[in-house]
């Protein structure tokens, strides 16, 4: 067992900071001292193995991101993470956990889905992993296979009401869910946009020609997400399930979670980077040489980047100070240009959603501390505590504290980070969301359960150093 | 340097629970351990002066009671604590830090409110105290003495809306002070109360012979706070003040802050555990055989108590757990009823304002935790976190981490605490708001600074072991 | 053609009352002249056929039910009051046209069921009468047949949110049909209810034995009305259609209402007597020696009774007046407890849903008038001015002005009704839901298109005096 | 006695039109008739002594404008306009009904401050005119003064919240008075803004210099139109009185007061012309070669011009549809340039504050029937029905109906007016608010109390043609 010292640094939580050494013993934090690493006449620094000076610099617990798609089939292709790649990216990234959805398709048990997605994690990931499982047909075996998850450490799946014929659920399948996360105490988690709707839309667009990724987000009005997150608040309400709205894009959605939240009603929401940032405009409506106007498949993601005129993003950001929106994940589904997105030429509606986001998500949210949308306090909040609370991590996970994993960032905030293809990231796609982004901010080290697993840009770890995570049921309320 | 061992312990934060020990050393906690008290082959244990065990139950940091009134001259007689024996009940009932307010008076200049403040109070307290400026005459000179008082240490003030030719503010003299608090970064505090129309139905109702305590509750319309918090809202939006409204009691000046959250502005409530237990009807409108009607002056407090049947309780509970309110602070001002509330027999109008709760804070909170109004960790956030984050003390205050002061209170969840006054009280009061209530829990140990000032309900401190607290600017936002 | 004056009454409209006699001649209007009946030198009285006087009554416009469901096929059986008996009760109640719901089931062209429905009422109606079209089968074909509907004088049609498998039309139908009114400017008509959720909980309660009519209104929760509520706001927001929601039972609905009314968005509610009077509690909830627990399936209708408990009427009450809800309708539907309702006995699901009070909607809400409610002008405005308008028929209906057809009511302030099965009523039912209803005011005389049809509680008119209605555009806006 | 026929137009009311003819004897409406001009076999026509045609044109009551200062004093000198040239102005435009504000001053007594104003207005009208009281002192003599108003046909009076030292009334009198409102069914008319603050901010940019008539629209900002909106709207809660809320200006203040509404509350606003066309960039703000940056001085009113960026004419123009604002008066108060706008130079706070529009009103809103912001009805309807509903006038004034007087206006759609100082204005100022405004539509015929007053724009009344209208309480509910 090796034992750790990381000293001089500041030790940022979600209520505040402090001056503070951590000594890492083996996987686990066994202490939080007072700085100048000295206690009770015991030299620290001295007695352990090794010293990693933070001098300068924010220790914080490593990233969480709560919504992840590796491996994820859609639309006839995969995503182009695996498991390996994607949490290997995520790490240099800061991040030390993730979450991930496994899958039940249509027709399948759940258990199989389950099964599955072990299948294709276990043994191949670089940091510690967990599942969320997505119920794509609710019926009387999945029912009850869902209250057995949390025996598997699963206390939350997701439902659908996009995507008819593919992972949608009815409002009677989601209310008989729902039902069961009441029952249970598992968190319903809801991607909401009413799909039907949409549906039409989208084919009425594509039958007057317009076929670009652009009308990809004129076909997803906000209005569609709204509704669906309302109506989505309101079966939570009858049933009385916690709900937690994924990739919230649009204020009029976030009203509506403001709303609940003001009735008292458990119900939170997430965002994503691409929505406080990307826009339809700017991305969606991109045009280059080498792509034309289908350039903007690179940000087709569902809900779709919504109108920077309409003040979209002004409105999140606001809701994360307010925590009207509690947390910040990457709903990270990465695909290619090549064969991939490209199966959408011609029909925004085949082109595969989603955007790689894995390895930037803390850096691009630490731009909101550079900027002063939100406080350093919250960037760890946002990023790591409340996603560990939220999904029964708390305590190991999220959190620097005697007992905690020893999942632990050293952030430089002098430090900087340039994004883009062929300079630095490690995700598997074949451009970036993201290029030419410039971070003010850089991870300089990322400890995996007290293994140094990135350390000057460089991957120190190994495939299968990530463990499966048990989780709990969740630890937050309002 | 006394050394001292807290072990075995859950300590409790704002974000969670680990099972932790610590180590105090002097004043100051200098480690957070891994429970089982060894750190790198050294015994703490058997290194440190003292051990307390702490098994089984709860170490938090002590509680701050942000909202005190020791010795406050008000109606021609002074609340009855004084620093001495204000800040020894509150050690008692684990608080340990408070922050009183200084008193400008009309036609005093505020250097000489606050040297008064100074005079009473150091050299008295048994814990550590900080003071808030009330501000009674804003005029020229004190705009330009309130920009000083952050060298003071002084880093908030207080106006009121209520009590014309008292402490009343006008709007004009309202919005100058608030450009000051803008530009300084004061927190601006409110007694939100509509001053001028509340006068007018008391004395319509004095002059129907409606002279009772209960009255006093009548006069104060809720419409009249929801108003008063409305128009601080409007000023603070229009010079850009930060604002803290305190002790909220009515669930429509709940709605107001809520409304003004949801919008992004740095609004703030308190509420006091009065309002959450006391109504109109029960304590307002008792009747005693020894004060008749006028029993119910025991709880003449402003604003007064609100009608249970309106559901204000409810409200401000859930606001408690939604952030619309972010702490709980008393309104500590207390007067006896011979020769103090007496003032009052016959005009309502002449009664006292103030209650006596400083002593019961922690415990009447914790009741929140045993309904399941609040969880553990929002009991510590209320009480202690956020009050230090909000007035400038965190990292100092509010938390248990390396570095901070040793103000830590042992609480026994198994424990019992029955309050009235001839049997646990040590308030000077010749009665007790809160006479019969039973409390699941106990404090069992106090430390301040590092000493222990109270175990097993004796009190070990000294007059003058609490120093004056120099503030800083508030670290909460949103 | 006969010449009739109405003399010496207080003709009410929607903004205010006049002394102001009225001169029929034919079927029309002709003439509102300063009371006395004498014009430039002639004596009207004596130059007419005959002479009503109205001295001391209100002369109203005939009363206009736009929600009437006669003959209506429903869960294997049919409403009970036909045409003919239905329009000759509406008659007696002061009622002088309704617009009832053609029928396109499943499977069925519009032109069809539109067809059917004339042959049910051509000829047979005592009153005037047109039609709304339900579209129960949303395709290519039914979306090409709305557009022709309003050159057959109908220009509002129903979908609903409720009975999957019968008449519920899901999303992405709505959308279509939503996306044809605002093409032609056809008014959207809405149940809504969400009906694949309410089926669920249906089912739960049937299996867990709760199978009276006291279920049904369980069954059918608030939340689901609100939800609905919202998502056709949603959707009609989406498209830009104008809608209208039908039957609107619960508080919360009405605060959506008010929600995007506030917003601007050209969205309608009307409500029913059974929803402003009777209740969950006292209605469905009732038992008698004949029936027991099946008592309640008298008011079966849907959306069900409401809680008197949660407040719903004094909420509908008050959105009558702040125009949130801007008429009342019947929706009238009676089935009898013999044979028909008795169908569901054992299983709530199976009891026909509807009833009967077409004959007393005029008398029923002049109770609001008195108990002071709604103005006089409020009444009339509610029952006739806006239902007029609302649906394409003001100029001819719904206002006593020269042009207009002479459906006019002569009401008594000082007359008694008495509502009962042997007593007074008129429609087909073997029982009334308004039984022991006593009446301050009486419908003294009704005169439709000039024709006197009702007196002294005669019915004077004949089978067929009822002429179909060919509507225009709505004339109502915000 | 003169009897005319108005033939061939279309009767606009406030819920629909009707082609009728209108007979008028002496001052009186007798009859409004079927088109054609016969009636029981007389020849209308042939009958009278006069006929009118308005073929094409529309016959609407003639316009009520509830909101006057003639020969108001102020800010040291006195609105330009007599209430002889006003009215006469007023009667150019359409409009056949002022409602004017006597004033009481300071130290007066009501009975003094009304006796004044008849003495200004009786036998120097050109129409009916009818008073509001302005109480600005509100004492116990007052208070018993204002009991007595409605026996003069003075059933509203208006206070101040702004114009500390001149009219303000703190809000201690406001409550006293809102008492008496209720009591006496009297309305509360509001003038919301917070003088006290405003008077701050205005004093701080003259100390910066910044002394132009812009900077009067950004003293007054809109934040404390909505505190005084929201602190007035409390108050009549608190006591039960009906609030009226003059000149609302800024789309804040409109959601407060749709915001009370939608709880039920009478509470009403009324809002101007200059608030739906002009703004501070384009007005306040304005530049010429004869005035320079004091141009804007024009347009120096309270409330101000609002900005045209933030929204306020669009969120006005829509609160107009959804009835949160009932109707629309001119608070009719012109300065000249000359000798009294002039004041200012220098100091914005010294320009007498106040806009001519009295001879416009009815041609500016109209255009909102032309660009479809309001019906045709809605016209009508807050130019002069609810004016005379919500003013007690109803029945004599705001409709045509027989009984009521003849104040009938002929209004030409097809025809032009142009607005200018030189070409068309009547009123008696230097400059025109509205110049160069080109307007669709024309006013043809005014006829007041069966008088044709103005034909082809030539005014054929007489000074003192005008009665003193004695009001009855309001008539108008939510």
């Amino acid at each position: 067992m090796t034992t750790t010292l990381i000293s001089g640094g500041t030790v940022v939580g979600a209520t505040g900071r402090a001056h503070a050494d951590v000594v890492v013993d083996g996987e686990t934090i066994v202490a939080v001292l007072q700085p100048g690493s000295a206690l009770l006449g015991t030299d620290v620094a001295a007695s352990v193995d090794r010293v990693i000076d933070a001098t300068g610099k924010y220790v914080i617990p490593g990233g969480i991101d709560a919504h992840t798609h590796m491996e994820l089939p859609f639309g006839g292709t995969e995503a182009s993470d695996t498991f390996e790649s994607g949490t290997r990216a995520a790490a240099h990234g800061g991040t030390t956990s993730i979450i991930d959805f496994a899958v039940q398709t249509y027709g399948q048990r759940i258990e199989d889905g389950l099964a599955a997605w072990h299948e294709r994690a276990d043994g191949n990931c670089a940091i510690d992993y967990g599942f969320h499982q997505i119920v794509g047909d609710v019926n009387e075996a999945s029912l009850e296979a869902m209250k057995r998850l949390p025996d598997e450490g699963i206390t939350s799946f997701k439902m659908f009401m996009a995507y008819p014929g593919v992972f949608y659920s009815d409002d009677a399948q989601i209310l008989k869910a729902m039902q069961v996360s009441r029952d249970t105490g598992m968190l319903t988690m809801m991607h909401a946009e009413n799909g039907p709707a949409i549906d039409v839309l989208a084919q009425q667009l594509v039958e007057q020609g317009k076929t670009d990724p652009y009308y990809h987000g004129v076909a997803r009005a906000w209005e569609m997400e709204e509704e669906a997150t309302h109506r989505a608040i309101m079966l939570a309400k009858l049933t009385g399930a916690p709900l937690y709205v994924v990739h919230v894009s649009a204020k009029q959605a976030v009203e509506q979670l403001a709303w609940a939240r003001d009735k008292g009603q458990n119900v939170y929401g997430e965002t994503c980077p691409q929505y406080l940032y990307l826009s339809l405009e700017d991305q969606l409506g991109a045009k280059s040489d080498e792509w034309g106007a289908f350039e903007g498949a690179k940000w087709v993601c569902s809900p779709p980047l919504r109108s920077r005129a309409e003040g979209h993003q002004e409105s999140i950001w606001q809701a994360l100070r307010t925590n009207d929106l509690q947390m910040v994940s990457t709903d990270h589904c990465p695909f290619c240009m090549k064969d991939q997105k490209e199966l959408g030429l011609g029909d925004f509606r085949k082109i595969p959603n989603g955007i790689g986001s894995i390895e930037h998500r803390m850096d691009l949210m630490y731009q909101g501390v550079v900027t002063g949308e939100i406080t350093l306090e919250r960037w760890v909040e946002l990023t790591s505590t409340t996603p560990a609370r939220m999904f029964g991590l708390y305590g190991k996970k999220g959190v620097i504290q005697p007992g905690a994993d020893a999942d632990i960032v050293v952030y430089d905030p002098e430090g900087h980070t340039s994004i883009g293809y062929e300079k630095t990231h490690h995700m598997n796609i074949d451009h970036s969301a993201w290029e030419g982004y410039e971070i003010d901010g850089h991870v300089d080290t990322v400890m995996s359960r007290g293994k140094v697993v990135v350390e000057n840009d460089t991957y120190l770890g190994a495939k299968g150093d990530g463990r499966y995570l048990r989780r709990g049921l969740s630890q937050y309320l309002i």
